[in-house]
C-alpha cells in the first residue's frame, strides 16, 4: 500500500443517504436499545489522529458542511446547507488503521479523551454552521450523532452512497 | 487538507455488514430494477487511479480478501475468508475525488475503460483467492458486485460498518 501523506491529523469518509438509523445506546438488561434516525442526506464518520487540535476540528466541520455532494433535483451538486438535509455524524476510529501485514494497527489514532473532546466540539461547530444558515434551519433538518466510544450500529438506505474520503 | 500521499494507483473503502442489497439494473420502462443482495460479510467499494495497472488490482486482491476485519464468534479479527462471509464489491469512482475549495475534482480518475478492465481484473482474482480458500468455499459463501458506471444504489444493515480505508 502507497505510504501516507504528511501530518495527517484527521480522516473523513461521507456518504449520502436516504435514511440512516444509528445506535446510540446498546441494550441493556430489559432496556430496550436507543436510536437515532435521520432522512435525506448525508452520514460522515469522523477518525482524529494524533497531533488534532481545534484548528483541524474548524476546517474539518467548515469542509464537511459545505462540501458539494449532495445531489439536488436538476441533478447539480451542492452542500447539505443547500440541499437542505439531514447530517448523521458517526465517530468511526477504525479509520485511523493502517495496515501491517494482514492485521490492523491504529497507532495514529488520537487519545481517547482527547478525540472525545475533538468529537463534540466537531458537533458543536457543524451545528453553529448548519443554524447559521438560514435554508438548512427554515428546512428543519436535523443533526444526530453517534456516542463516542460506543459500537456504530448503523442501517443505511442510499440512492447511491457516492462515497468521499478526505483527510485533514 | 493535508497533502496528497505519492504516486496513488487505487483506494479502497472496507465496512462490515449483516446484509447488504445493490442494485445493479436500474428500471426501465415497464421493467424492474434488478439487485443482488449478501448476508453478513464485507463491503468493498473500489477505486482506481491513473497508474492503476495488473500489478495494482493483483495487491488490492490480496489485501482486501485477506486483511482481518471480520469480528468472528469470540471477538478476534479475521479475514473474510476465515469469517468465512460474503462479499459486495462497488465500484466507486468518487473516491478519487479530492476537494478543490467547495467544489470536488476527479483529475487522478483512471479513464473510465480502463478502469471497468481494472474492476473485472479485482473481481476475478477476488473470485479466486476466495474459491481458492477451502474453509469459505465450503461455507457456500457468494461474492456479488456491482455495475461498472451505474449508480450504485444500496442498502446496508450493520452490527458497526467499522469502516477502514486503505491506499494502494
Amino acid at each position: 500500500m502507497a505510504g501516507e501523506a504528511p501530518s495527517q491529523r484527521g480522516r473523513v469518509v461521507m456518504q449520502q443517504c436516504l435514511s440512516a438509523r444509528l445506535q446510540v445506546k446498546p441494550p441493556f438488561d430489559t432496556e430496550e436499545a436507543e436510536y437515532v434516525e435521520i432522512s435525506r442526506g448525508t452520514v460522515i464518520y469522523i477518525c482524529f489522529l494524533k497531533g488534532a487540535d481545534s484548528s483541524t476540528v474548524e476546517k474539518m466541520a467548515k469542509a464537511t458542511m459545505n462540501v458539494r455532494l449532495s445531489e439536488s433535483e436538476n441533478g447539480k451538486f451542492i452542500s447539505i446547507l443547500d440541499l437542505p438535509g439531514d447530517v448523521l455524524v458517526v465517530p468511526q476510529a477504525t479509520l485511523g488503521g493502517k495496515a501491517k501485514g494482514k492485521m490492523m494497527q491504529y497507532h495514529s489514532n488520537i487519545a481517547k479523551e482527547q478525540g472525545l473532546e475533538l468529537y463534540n466540539a466537531y458537533i458543536e461547530q457543524s451545528r453553529k454552521i448548519l443554524d447559521g444558515h438560514a435554508k438548512w434551519k427554515e428546512a428543519a433538518c436535523t443533526l444526530k450523532h453517534g456516542t463516542y466510544g460506543n459500537r456504530q450500529v448503523l442501517r443505511m438506505d442510499t440512492n447511491g452512497p457516492f462515497s468521499h474520503y478526505f483527510e485533514f
